[in-house]
């Protein structure tokens, strides 16, 4: 069996939220249509940068909707849907197909650090994928979970009919070069970090899911179109100067700056919920400088 | 104003479930009668024992009654109420109340590891505190949140009229004197884990919630009564010989070790929740054996 | 075959320099005539307090040869003689012995730390113990080696007749419990920080090689005095004042503020060698407060 | 004024040891003479493939002499010099540069972990670099220091004049860009590990220093040559190919495992100095299938 190959960049975007801290559909709407405009090649909801931990389940049943809605029809929707326990995941990955998502991105478990091994992980991704209405792919980030799925563990998962890839966002190339070499070759490896996407194109990635292309979606795409036109040095050098922007909006300033800096560029971005800080106004001019200097504004 | 004083030992009770997966409130309810005939103080109900992060809301306020329900009257009512927003938090927490939580037990917050600052962790506690009809203790646990408090934040948050104490599950004991030296006269520091349950006594600390007091709940508190009465031998006797079954149920098997054991000591442990496993028949003839060499069975 | 016991407190003494950067050997003939007249047990040279990182082998030497003739002929002499080899470890214990140094203090190798295994750890350490003419004792310091000895390689080594105990810097209670379990009965487990004094002496720890013995010296001695004369109330009283100039001198300052704060002690402290700094004018007030705040001047 | 570039492959070469241990100057000269013909750029004596933490200072200085008496004439001769020392790391910059080394490549201290700060790295390097006769390079390796030296720092310390380079053996491909975004055009930045060579290749870098290259030394330049001859392919197909091999003499089996592939590949590769332990026979054999896997036997 094939599985859908996935290719291009698709943003994890932000939850836009009113002054009183309800989820600003309205917002959410005018961003849509404004990344409908882009070469974007989806959506994923509820990812971190949608400050899913933070949502009820109504509201992110309800963001999947609205983002499934409004899309245009050629955008691929992923929804986050990982819970820490398999039942509640497969309950919130079979609602989020109910809503529209074409797939669903799922975290590693992480809370009882010492017990996640390879057989936990292995056994709930199996679990979880044997009881989906649609396809899973596994969400690899160390920074949030402090688990970093095994190299083994991939090379198992991957030939699972329903999982049909994985978002890796450690942006370790040497880790990335050894998951390509134990997965099943329908597996969609994508990279989960801006931060390597010109050297993860040279290796033969071909998608990308980047917080920075909330803010700078064609700049994310052009890279890769240029890079497969051959042309190495134009990719080189976007992705050169588009680097500080990604570090900026996720590293240094956290969703409060990529909300910031996407309000900066004709996004509506909002406010962040709690225990999130917003910015001050050191950090603001910090953002616009550093857009400006991308000659993104 | 005066914060209530908590004194004794409080199991953070195993949540048993059925094959099927569902909750089994019968077994519950067989446990807490049982254990209402120990001198426990009090129960923590959603606490990371009880396999919290795997519940459903419904799950959780059904627990929180049913616990209050049968409790002894004169039992200290905790539930674990954290959530990554303090939104979520707020909410929860109140529902808690309504149930018949005397108190929350709420997580430091931690999804996105590199922004939850000092003042981050400040305002997510000042506004949980300032929002719920119920007093708040922090619960502070770096094995599965990755965050320490830092001792800062503990002398400021001690302050607050709504915020009466800390678990500290880390059994650091330097850190324990420094939070002393920080907080507020008043504020409870409760010690987390049996594994430091001695020598805090000799610091003054008189409140302890433990995991191994699901299935050895005497034994946790005659350490303090034997110590109070002035007696160091017997304290340190018990304390040396409960140990390594406290070792046993929480770092070497976890849950399901702490489930196999309750079972072996007269409780309904029942199964765990995926992605936790259950244990091998050789890791249930370890567990037996470690709690004949402690003289429990 | 039993092994000599341990009991009281040694200081790992300061190195002091001269401006020029060579070892001060008249100030640290003055400093342990002045610890003469305390009540500490023995002396630490080449402790990771006395810079040993930063000497050469034949400053080493002498440095040992030095304090061995000017202590006090009740003391014990101890030397730091780890080096990340066997072999050279091996060699610079025997020169170390001829010397005078009574026993050596072994570090924990570290380089190669995915190698560093358990049988690794055994191996070395009992190739050196079977080829020093003084007893040895390991040296587990976490916070400068990132290796933290394993209960069971503690349980194994403790019985080597010429390993006779063990500096455990840690401070970690729970694990010092166990290795109390583990080890041979006439293995000396020495507590390696003042932070965790008081509670590690009801456990029946009795020997403390503390950084702030240096200029506390007879308040260390005290707690412990206190503490076996049944005098818990001063012990304690005593443990906590001096808790945060152990804090100041080691964790906050590292060893400038240790002989900052040796010198407002009446010790000839001096400067440090790089890459550590010196302390800056508010570095030197803060401590001078701390000290006044803990009644030591 | 420009830095001297370096351009193409270097290994950090390993030191041969005899059955006593002794170093093996014989098996040393050999194995010079044979990678004298292949196309490695330089040598490095001394680094951390070379077990210098294990060596005597005449040991380092005869392997230093004895490499530049017998490596081709146009090979540059690196010799690594760090110690936790300034003073140290100075003096025996010195002697090596006496007895025959280009340049020197010094470790970044580490010791006193807390206290290694940015301000700490810059006066320690500075030093270093203003009193040493030959150019040295910073040696960034968190693997073994668990220091990972700041792009602020790198930025700073590469316009000192005589601080030509860094050998960054992080494989951090992100890191990477940022050092390259922060340095003087001038200062070589070399990889330290093959793992990220090709990816590296697209950003420009020009150097390594392979732990694999003491064994697949004309397949590490291979690489770099198809590369530059713009066949991506080939580049590619040896960069994916010897991969597995790069991870098993380095990760999985250390530098014992570096000595068995060296010895299978006609060098003479010896044993290693304790605590390093040698490989049992079923490592052996799996070295051995990985090397016949990769096509190297």
């Amino acid at each position: 069996m094939l599985k859908r190959p996935i290719k291009g960049v698709i943003p994890p975007i932000l939850t836009p939220f009113k002054d009183n801290g309800d989820v600003d559909f309205e917002a959410h709407i005018f961003n849509i249509e404004r990344w409908n405009e882009t070469q974007l090649a989806g959506y994923l909801v509820l990812g971190s940068n949608g400050e899913a931990p933070y949502l009820s389940e109504t509201e992110k049943l309800e963001l999947i909707e609205c983002t499934a809605k409004h899309a245009n029809k050629d955008r691929l929707i992923l929804a986050g849907t990982g819970m820490e326990s398999a039942r509640e995941t497969i309950a919130l990955t079979n609602k989020a197909a109910d809503r529209g998502a074409d797939a669903a991105l799922v975290l590693t478990p992480s809370y009882y650090f010492n017990n996640m091994t390879d057989e936990a992980q292995i056994r709930f991704f199996t679990e979880v994928a044997d009881q989906t209405s649609i396809p899973i792919l596994i969400y690899n980030v160390p920074a949030f979970t402090h688990i970093n799925i095994s190299v083994d563990v991939v090379g198992f998962l991957s030939r699972h009919p329903n999982i049909i890839g994985m978002k890796d966002s450690t942006g370790n190339i040497p880790q990335l070069v050894k998951f390509q070499q134990v997965s099943d070759e329908n597996f969609n490896l994508i990279l989960g970090t801006f931060s390597s996407w010109y050297p993860a194109l040279t290796l033969g990635i071909s998608a990308g899911i980047f917080a920075v292309a909330n803010c700078a979606a064609n700049e994310c795409s052009t890279v890769q179109e240029a890079f497969e036109a051959g042309d190495h040095k134009t990719a080189l050098e976007i992705y050169r100067r588009v680097f500080p922007v990604n570090e900026a909006v996720t590293t240094t300033f956290g969703i409060a700056g990529l909300k910031y800096a996407c309000g900066l560029m004709g996004y509506r971005g909002g406010t962040v919920r709690r225990p999130l800080l917003p910015l001050d106004d050191r950090e603001k001019m910090a953002i616009e400088k550093i857009l400006q200097t991308a000659k993104l504004i």
